[in-house]
């Protein structure tokens, strides 16, 4: 497959041969169900993952409710919430049967709740396939979300945002967010504020489930040792027996819009003073968005720039100066908005230091462009990366799931290495430079010299 | 393979199938060198690891020395320090050359120091294998330890302490070593502290390195796609090119001494305090050593107590009051002396009360033992685990490693099921028992009544 395929929302069955020999295959129900499935020879487990594009950014306070279809009613932090409260019982499984049912084989069995979808996910067996997709559709589709079980997680939720809160690089993640992204919805934090939490009503959040939770929402994905006939008939079996009616034709949601939203920064230095060893600095400007053709461009520039210990932050930072122990760049695409950002951690005392190299760095980036090697070496880099990647069902299970949810098409390795193969040094430094002429928004957890930040910051 | 494989110090080749279809193979050169390989069909990477039976215990302070064949004069931390130093250059390669050696290929390459070895490893496409092997006997047999990057990455060292005194997770788990352990070896932290890191001189870690890295000292696994005629010889050649004489005989290095330790507890309470949003309660007792027979019963014990989501303390802490969101229990064992422990982190004001369940937890699970349910899916959730864990090629090249080092013996898949099928709940309850008669010790990192979690543990 050299070329891109497109997943059009009507188009009912679609199939492919991907890398790895694998069979993909494709079925949108009439429902509106859509499951995707990866058949890769010599596997012998399963992932599994239930999808719906709904994420933090959905959510909208009641005060803010419009008629956007894609922003629902709902206080900051339930989408998260609601993920935890699905793994809390229905009327024919209680939490600790849904916790033995994947424990009792070995299975892995979680959820991810992101800007923009939610993802429960198992990993198991093939033989326990059939379990999976039991104990899932019966959790998508009748959670009771218990009152008192409603209570207790929400002290849990609040323990997790606690642990988060004293993890500095976390905080710095988010704060690097809401600098970046000022006040656009994806610019929170995914899991609210311990007061948004405790102010977290029942109703909302089971509104917000009843009106995200449909079988036109719904995406199924797995990649292993599976059928897909197979699964598809036992996937509808279960949501019809648990009384969703698929009978009802129904159009997949559309997919969000792709253009870029305007956004306007937010605070451009925040410090946060913490009685802590190290300054955890985090900086970086509005990025591109997931649709974007330089995605690819995006990719190559952070790889070279700081995605590994060849990269120009590694080898300039830690190995030369021994400044700091982590240290990284990262890019974030979503469907109307990006960030590009850097990261160290520093003694207290260096922190200022390590902010300008890291600034200067970047705009060094911009102004001078990468060598030929650097591009070819990144280049094998991500090739290499990718075909290790692959070895994991995993990794292909949650490529057709972003696939299906956010772009509509599926790049498999080799169109992805023709995408690769495009690349220019020139490509990149038009994207650099694109990127390094935005706001710069600075983060820093620890103890730092605010007015040497500060200066940095101006006189970058 | 239902029995487990011995693996004789002095047995130049064994060669068996082990699940999967894997065939395994073993030569013991006569220089002393062992290279364990595990070809896996289907597999189109490898992961390859060169490892040493040295770790933080083996270190002891210049004024300690004496002539224990296990322990070698080398400032605290210094095993961590010189497995850095093994990244940064060699007389034909630069550090910049070794991390674009693997990165340039998409590779993933990084290092552990544990307790009792350090183990370089590399995860590659099989066609990148040859490079691997020819950078790792590199940098394993031929690193120069310049003395200006010996400074540079002391202070990278002491950053990636400072990050870890900055995790209060991370510090509840090395204080509770301490405080377990005692003055044991085992007992300290593996990184040495900011104060032996600085007065670590470049001539103790050379002397370090020169005492250990030996070829009867080296054992090298991998598994994936191989072959392992060949790997035998690139490593041979390799080795040899860079200086290693082979031809000279030696047996491998005895394997350490299996008899359990005397083990003095150190503090039993150590509260510190941190102005952070959780306390971080970690307990426990000394455990069983990696050889004892009852490690399976272990691994069960624990999997009830604490291992999943179906766990008991995950049940009662988290599922049923809220208490928690990150809530387990852990089995560490080593040569001499193990360890067995209960983590949960919660509200500062809830601190008490989850110390208190934690250890009732304990003591419930010793006096009343386990139900037969609770015996058969523990058995289903370790069985499965492995099966998961052993379509990866990491774990199968960490396995070698470890029954090489460790135990001297290799407990294939079904040889591990078989010795599972023999757990019983009178073996879990006598093991439980024996380790809830030890002394506890607890950690508390975050904010906590110091005076009602002293209470709790006198009672408990």
């Amino acid at each position: 497959m050299n070329n891109p395929i497109a997943f059009p929302l009507d188009q009912p069955e679609l199939q492919f041969v991907a890398s790895g020999d694998a069979l993909v295959r494709r079925s949108v129900l009439p429902s509106g169900v859509r499951i995707l499935t990866e058949r890769v020879p010599g596997a012998r487990s399963v992932t599994l993952g239930y999808w719906v594009a709904v994420g933090s950014r959905d959510e909208i306070p009641a005060e803010e409710a419009h008629d956007d279809q894609w922003a629902h009613p709902a206080s900051l932090g339930s989408t998260h919430f609601l993920e935890h409260l699905l793994f809390k019982g229905t009327p024919t499984r209680t939490a600790l049967d849904i916790a033995i049912a994947f424990d009792s084989v070995g299975g892995e069995h979680n959820a991810a709740t992101a800007k923009e979808y939610t993802c429960y996910y198992a990993k198991i067996r093939d033989s326990d396939l059939p379990m999976a997709i039991d104990v899932m559709s019966d959790m998508l589709t009748s959670s009771l979300i218990d009152p008192d079980e409603f209570e207790t997680e929400r002290d849990v939720i609040l323990e997790e945002l606690a642990m988060a809160e004293d993890d500095p690089s976390d905080v710095a993640q988010e704060r690097f967010f809401e600098g970046v992204l000022g006040d656009h919805p994806l610019g929170r934090p995914i899991g609210g504020s311990p007061e948004t939490i405790r102010a977290a009503t029942r109703e909302a959040v089971v509104a917000h489930y009843r009106a995200n939770y449909r079988p036109n929402d719904l995406v199924i994905t797995a990649a292993g040792s599976l059928d897909h006939d197979q699964l598809v008939a036992q996937v509808q079996r279960t949501l019809e027996a648990a009384g969703w009616d698929l009978s009802v034709e129904a159009t997949p949601v559309a997919r969000r819009p792709r253009t870029p939203a305007l956004i306007t920064q937010g605070k451009a230095l925040q410090v946060i003073e913490r009685p802590i060893e190290q300054a955890n600095i985090m900086l970086g400007v509005p990025g591109i968005v997931a649709t974007d053709e330089r995605r690819v461009v995006q990719t190559v520039m952070n790889a070279i720039l700081g995605g590994g210990m060849s990269s120009r932050l590694f080898q300039e930072i830690r190995e030369k100066r021994g400044l700091a122990y982590s240290v990284f760049s990262f890019a974030s695409s979503y469907s109307d908005a990006g960030a590009f950002g850097l990261f160290a951690g520093t003694s207290p005392k260096k922190a200022p230091e390590v902010a300008e190299l890291l600034l200067a760095e970047f705009h060094t980036f911009a102004e001078d462009g990468v060598t030929a090697d650097e591009l070819s070496r990144a280049k094998g880099q991500l090739a290499g990366g990718s075909a290790l990647a692959l070895e994991d069902t995993d990794t292909r299970m949650s490529r057709l799931g972003k696939s299906e949810i956010s772009s509509g098409e599926f790049i498999d390795y080799d169109a992805a290495l023709a995408l690769l193969a495009e690349v220019t040094p020139e490509r990149i430094q038009d994207l650099a430079k694109e990127l390094a002429a935005g706001k710069v928004s600075l983060v820093s957890v620890g103890q730092a010299d605010e007015a040497a930040l500060s200066r940095i910051l101006s006189e970058g």
